[in-house]
């Protein structure tokens, strides 16, 4: 196009710099024939979808003991024995709800978990119940594992000083939100930038993680047996025993809250159901095979945890983690071991890290699948630049951000208002298997049936123990907004279905497009001169009007300074008929209160009554200077006027744009220049 | 519009509480008619234009003092005696100055002032100057007006707390800075009321102002006659003479440099001038009247201030200005004579607020006359709702405002950028003056031309002696921007120019758009879906494509999901024809990475190519739900679009809008709901 190769515009400019900085965070865009290569085998799908629950040994063991000196029992020989035997209740909790998802992926190879089985054999309330419950504690999940992250962080003497207390924008708050805000925004951008990376990011760290714990164990055991095992000393445990330590047996609605507590070892069981899609082919043999070795390193390792505190009586400590400190009784403190040590709690780190990045993995899918069902705003369902749900993403970010903020990033106050919505999904979920197994009756349906029945029966016992007993302590808040949002997700929907009702059309409707042809009415909008760009909108609404015979065209000009009209109308007289070959009427509208929207939507009114009602169609004749500096110089109206009559019904708004300069233009790729 | 009544829209209660709140600042919108008899008489217009003449009789004489003080010379009697002297050097200026104003207000009744002297007289350049200059001084008045006021304030016993420093927005400043931009956003909110209702709001307490201070000259006239003048007696005075005073004689740079300093009472002589248009009629006959009263009061004021200075013998204080020290030793500092001395000081202080609104009054005028010329951008002519020149006044606000917090609201930091482009305006207009009369050759021109011409000598000598002397105190400032803006105003009349070189169209032009008619490419884009905002949309392009036998219609889908295309082909075949009469082609377009624009851009390359750049008329059809809330459901594109495509030449864009709900709306004005 020769004729417009010309100078640049600062838009022009802005959408260069905008379209770099995008690059250099998120990388080049990918083309959405390249999505299938986005898989991932095994070895990256079990760190990008287990961590979640292996990641939660670094602080289950933890919670479990902080409910009991919250009730002011100290930590004694008799409650580690306790400890033991929750584990031992949440172990097996672990292997029949596993169990449970490894049939479900069979069952479902599309991926989905808790949402698609519970919509598809339960219904649709009980499927938003699901996808609900999933959304929170999706979101619980980052902000649980990255406050947890902050504190193994801050276990290390190097960085003791995160416990400070800064002021943020009039808040107060510890050095610890922030840095778990910075933790999330990355992830975030990681997440932006695909799933491939976020693997390759994230695979080794995962893997140090389980084997620094695991020899930490293995160390215990080989101490445990050549009889070397030195039971940690603690001021603080000494202190509580002596003082205000509670007495007298302890009551089973504590217990059952510590099991609660602890059981948030399972959040994430179901993260390799809800992401089937995203595993190589064959995808639900790779994701089953991913399950099976989740749920035993994860039994082996939260066990291992719980028997090596009952073995080194580790108390929970405000300043050092019960991982740090297994690590520290396992390796020593000082010298080749103290590092290794070191180490291990930096990989708890990652992988808490690993663990948040599960739910940038699980919730975007979710939505989008929800999304796609009717139920959440469509725009979850779009790809980025990336191939990601940049929407889910950036929603799950802001939303855990919130959070971290709100509970001032600390694990403790989290902990109650998570695995409630996970148990709801289990239970929500093991039901649905039950009805498709007695459905289908697949070979050994019987044995399926009554393993997730079993399943069903202890999760939604396990559910309510959630709810009741943490429920002063902040599950009343998850209990709230479920509902909150299964209504909203409600209507939504509800939203959708008026849309497609009013919009679709059917192949007899009654058409009133197809009537005898209604004349139109065109407007073109004048100013007080009569200049290039005004006839070249003369002429456009010319062409427009000549579509049929009974075609109505008229100019307005809405009269601001009575002054310029007699001007105004000897240019009108002298140019229009030689220039756009007919005469038109030029109606002068006057505006006493120099007002130009106003005047012209009771210039409107008329017409319309005048007219009984037909289309409108406006002209607006507008120029472009060419450069951002000198547009200032004229009074632009003409996007306050669009938007404007945009608003108005039976109006159909003609932007005609006379370019004074030629102009460079391009819009965030390539190096074309027009 | 029977079929368009129905609920609202937030944009809509948006209006409605700007609106409220735009009548409760600024009251109701006023016609232009009315105009005409927002004219001021004498009375008010005396207040209105003499005041920061009157005003400048507040710090004058103390920055003469504040000469010889910063230059570490005692005020000694001698040193008052020179300020005498200097005084009644600046009095012999103030009448030939302001006789030689009288005169230009019979030649130019239209009122312009030093501007539309120099540029009818003198030429371009030289009105460019002028104007250029008048702007930086009405800028310095609001500036130098205000600090002054807040320091009359600071100097009563109740507001000594306003030199305390605070925090604001990361700066450190004394409160004195907030009060003055207070005081500047109170004066720009009167101002945009309109000019009569500060005429009455200001007309009283500048008649205090002249009675007050009047009394206390007369007063001290009375105790100098009866023998009853007590000194002012200063522990800061007998501190500097003891330790660091300067010895030797009074050198004739720093005689002058005061001179210079005390010159700031003639700013304010030329407000008249300019402002004769605001005069009831007869303009001129009533402004020449009003400068001669103003001339008179000036003189005797600032005579009696500078007499009363040297009687009481005061000198300069930080924390008491020197008007408050006259009126306390003219009155008594306690009982009766107290309160009448602190009723001065507050009088005072509205009469500096007046003089500052002196500039709300002329400073817009003047842009408005200068953008007539096309050397100001054109939004300076638009009268607002109140029929004043709403970015005049804004703008001003801004930059008085900028120059207070930059110079920490002291009037002594500002006094040296003040009044050099006064004098510099002042001898343009005389030279310009002597011009027109020996041009004119009017009865009695030999007197009026010899009065001018020294009057222009005089005015150029204390122009260099401003511009010299105060050079290193801050008047390199003024003489750096004032060519930059006199650059500015240049630049600003070459693009208009330029504009109506390229736009302007003469009768027997060359014409492009009376050649043989070319055939309009229309072209519709088309969602995923065939919906009833699309079939409306392929309407709308039908008819605008049946002007002529040789247009094109096509429609465009941009394919960001190819599952999706079947189902739309499917759904056109079996639409499109029966509804809109005819067959449309549909175009897909593949978009690989899930874009928008970019791949319409690519297809409009491609059909510029084909049809060798004719006009292509693209149809958007977009849908409004007809609720904020609901529209965030959808992908709206429409407003991204529009702007892309009418930044590319040859594109005009039909914005055709669905509404799937009658919807309420209504602009900035009365009752009526559609």
């Amino acid at each position: 196009v020769a004729n417009t190769i010309g100078g640049g515009s600062l838009s022009y400019y802005w959408q260069q710099v905008k379209s770099f900085f995008r690059r250099m965070l998120l990388g080049n865009p990918l083309a959405t024939s390249v999505q299938l290569e986005h898989r991932l085998p095994i070895y990256l799908a079990l760190p990008v979808f287990a961590s979640d629950a292996l990641s939660s040994v670094a602080y289950a063991t933890e919670e479990i003991l902080i409910q009991f000196e919250q009730s002011h029992f100290a930590i004694t020989p008799a409650v580690l024995k306790l400890l033991l035997y929750i584990s031992f209740a949440i172990a097996g909790l672990i292997i029949i709800v596993g169990s449970s998802y490894r049939q479900a992926i069979h069952l479902y190879p599309s991926g989905g978990g808790s949402y698609s089985v519970s919509r598809d054999n339960l219904g649709v309330v009980p499927g938003l119940i699901a996808a609900a419950s999933l959304t929170i504690d999706y979101i619980l999940t980052v902000a649980v594992s990255v406050s947890s992250a902050v504190a193994q962080l801050a276990s290390l003497p190097w960085f003791k000083s995160l416990h400070v207390e800064v002021h943020l924008l009039g808040l107060h708050m510890p050095l610890t939100v922030i840095a778990a805000l910075l933790l999330v925004a990355i992830i975030m951008l990681v997440n932006l930038r695909g799933t491939k990376e976020s693997g390759w990011t994230f695979a080794a760290p995962a893997y140090a993680f389980v084997a620094f714990l695991g020899v930490a164990l293995v160390v215990t055991l080989i101490r445990f047996f050549t009889g070397n095992i030195t039971p940690v000393t603690h001021a603080e445990s000494a202190g509580l025993t002596v003082a205000g330590a509670a007495t007298g047996p302890i009551g089973l609605f504590l217990i059952l809250r510590a099991f609660a507590s602890g059981s948030a070892a399972l959040t994430g069981v179901e993260a390799v159901s809800n992401g089937v899609s995203a595993f190589e082919p064959p995808e639900a043999k790779n994701a089953a095979k991913t399950l099976l070795i989740l749920m035993v390193i994860l039994v082996l390792l939260f066990l291992g945890v719980g028997w090596a505190v009952y073995l080194y009586h580790i108390i929970p400590m405000s300043t050092e983690t019960v991982i740090a400190q297994v690590a520290h009784a396992a390796y020593g403190a000082q010298g080749f071991g103290g590092v290794v040590a070191t180490l291990t709690v930096l990989a708890t780190l990652l992988v808490l890290m690993i663990a948040a990045n599960t739910s940038f993995a699980g919730l975007p899918r979710l939505l989008a699948l929800v999304a796609k069902d009717g139920y959440a705003p469509k725009t979850f369902i779009n790809l980025g630049d990336r191939l990601v749900h940049t929407s889910g993403i950036i929603v799950l970010s802001l939303a855990a951000a919130l959070l971290i903020i709100g509970f001032r990033a600390e694990t403790n106050a989290l902990i109650p208002l998570y695995a409630v919505g996970v148990f709801i999904c289990f239970t929500l979920s093991q039901a649905g298997m039950v009805r498709k197994v007695l459905e289908q009756k697949v070979p050994g349906w019987q044995r399926m049936a009554t393993l997730n029945a079993l399943g069903c029966a202890i999760t939604f016992i396990v559910a309510l123990i959630q709810a009741v007993t943490k429920f002063t302590q902040g599950a009343w808040m998850v209990v709230l907004v479920l509902p909150i949002l299964v209504y909203i997700f409600w209507l939504i929907n509800r939203h959708y279905k008026w849309f497609d009702e009013t919009m679709t059309v059917h192949q007899y409707d009654y058409n009133p497009l197809t009537e005898p042809e209604e004349p139109l009415t065109v407007l073109v909008l004048v100013s007080s001169d009569v200049h290039r760009g005004i006839l070249e909108g003369l002429e456009c609404g010319r062409a427009i009007a000549a579509s049929g015979p009974n075609n109505i065209l008229r100019a307005v000009h809405i009269e601001m300074d009575q002054e310029k009209t007699p001007r105004l109308q000897e240019k009108w007289e002298m140019l229009v008929e030689p220039y756009i070959g007919q005469k038109i009427r030029l109606d002068v509208v006057p505006s006493p209160y120099r007002w130009l929207i106003e005047p012209i939507m009771d210039y409107l009114d008329w017409t319309d009554l005048e007219r009984s009602g037909d289309r409108i169609i406006v002209v607006l004749p507008e120029f472009e200077t060419g450069s951002w500096i000198t547009r200032i110089l004229h009074n632009y109206t003409g996007n306050r006027l669009r938007t404007a009559l945009l608003n108005r019904p039976h109006v159909t708004v003609v932007s005609s744009r006379f370019f004074m300069k030629p102009m460079a233009w391009r819009l965030g790729r390539g190096g074309l220049v027009y």
